[in-house]
């Protein structure tokens, strides 16, 4: 199933994606916020005809709500080396965190603010977080997720190395990410451990790896999270991002009004979007 | 005025701190969070005794609601020092994110996880935000913060570096810090330039400078925060620690239970926490 935050005139709500279009999940059972479906578990019986056709409706950020996002660095393959420091993979993920302001949701433009040109692209795989769970073994980890999403991790490349520690002021930039277009729960019908993740930039793929190639899988990422905290609804993992974002090629290229950027797994969805200067 | 949240019995409210106890803000307005009070503006009249009595009440974490809580490393003249790295002084602030669910209340332990035995405290000075803002000028800087609070930002100082950046994992422990006693609005009585910050260990004075030996003063971080994201009501900033953090001993000391700790700010007030072990 696909679960969305939608407008059809006068406000957002939560729905289904059925055929032809969704169905009302704000009216039918009262979720105001994706983190209320989530928390309510699964919504039961859909309608069988949708309430609202789907050429009537825009999908949104699914989770403007999120409590946290959390979000994992050099994750994939290869991605270690490319900061060439000649540093050792890694024992423990890199994890920063994004405010829910940071994204906007599909088909709407990611921001290039005045004072940077160097818009990048990073185009991830999110978990979503389902049953609350700490200390979570690696074995149970994926009956915490309620489902998959995607994420544009929209940076500001120059600002990630402004401070002495952290990256935090180069992936907060209002709307410089995106995250949708839905959340897909079927994840019976996935390999999780072997999904792949694409990004292209005007039809040009510019990022193309598996799951498989992560440093530290989902089952590994939810084990390590839920040591320090409790992880629950209204949390989102961005599981971080393959070679390829434009800070990697030589000489970069960056982003700019008028490109469209396409962050795809096949069994998610494809999340689409422009770029436009503030 | 001093702005609060309390619990009377039966849930949690937002006060005033008037002679005997504090106004409910919560009955008498209808405000459900310290979101809403800043949003809303001041309230207005308070009556002359209070809806509680002090002894019938405890405060609590001021706003467990917070959408951001920025906290600013490196920020106390000789702190890059401590780090020995031989580094210059950095050009912009370190920022790092914290999420609300890592701090507890005043008068409430500070957790000691069983992984860990490096529980520290950091005593900070927190910036509530109150008008929203974009790339504010530092002229105007103060005129966004509604008022001042204090936090422990205790830390589990061996997970703050286990990733290859960031600092994330060691400063998100559920309740590992505190935030409070409240929200301290009067700050035309307070020389925000030059305001002493003191941590206290069993009683034994452990940290203690002054906003004037700030890299980043408030007006800067405003304006640097501000200039990446629109900030207002449900932001905290915190402002930095000065040195003398347990890790900065030598040998380091930990927290342990039993110890307590005292962050204090003169006319803002004094935020004291025990530490109990998970």
């Amino acid at each position: 199933m696909k679960y969305c935050r939608y407008e059809c005139g006068g406000g957002a709500r939560i729905g289904a994606v059925v055929e032809g279009g969704v169905a009302d999940l704000t009216v039918r059972r009262g979720f105001r916020t994706m983190t209320d479906l989530i928390a309510a578990g699964a919504p039961g019986v859909l309608p069988a005809t949708p309430d609202h056709d789907a050429r009537a409706i825009s999908f949104d950020q699914p989770m403007p709500e999120a409590r946290r996002i959390f979000c994992i660095g050099v994750n994939y393959m290869n991605r270690n080396e490319e900061y060439k420091d000649g540093s050792d993979a890694p024992a423990h993920p890199s994890i920063f965190a994004r405010s829910p302001l940071s994204f906007t949701g599909p088909d709407k433009p990611l921001i290039r603010p005045s004072e940077s040109e160097q818009l990048d692209y990073e185009g991830e795989i999110v978990l979503v977080v389902g049953k609350p769970g700490r200390r979570i073994p690696q074995a149970e980890a994926m009956n915490h997720v309620f489902g998959l999403t995607l994420m544009n991790e929209g940076t500001i490349r120059d600002w990630v190395r402004h401070g002495k520690f952290n990256v935090t002021q180069g992936k907060n930039w209002d709307r410089s990410g995106a995250i949708g277009p839905w959340v897909e729960t079927g994840l019976d019908r996935l390999d999780v451990t072997d999904l792949r993740i694409e990004t292209r930039v005007n039809g040009e793929l510019r990022q193309s790896d598996s799951t498989a190639s992560m440093a530290f899988p989902f089952a590994k990422i939810i084990e390590y999270i839920s040591t320090f905290t409790e992880i629950g609804p209204g949390d989102l993992i961005a599981t971080g991002t393959p070679t390829g974002a434009g800070a990697r090629l030589d000489p970069p290229v960056w982003l700019k009004p008028g490109d469209v950027v396409e962050v795809s797994a096949p069994g998610i969805g494809v999340l689409r979007n422009g770029v436009a200067d503030e």
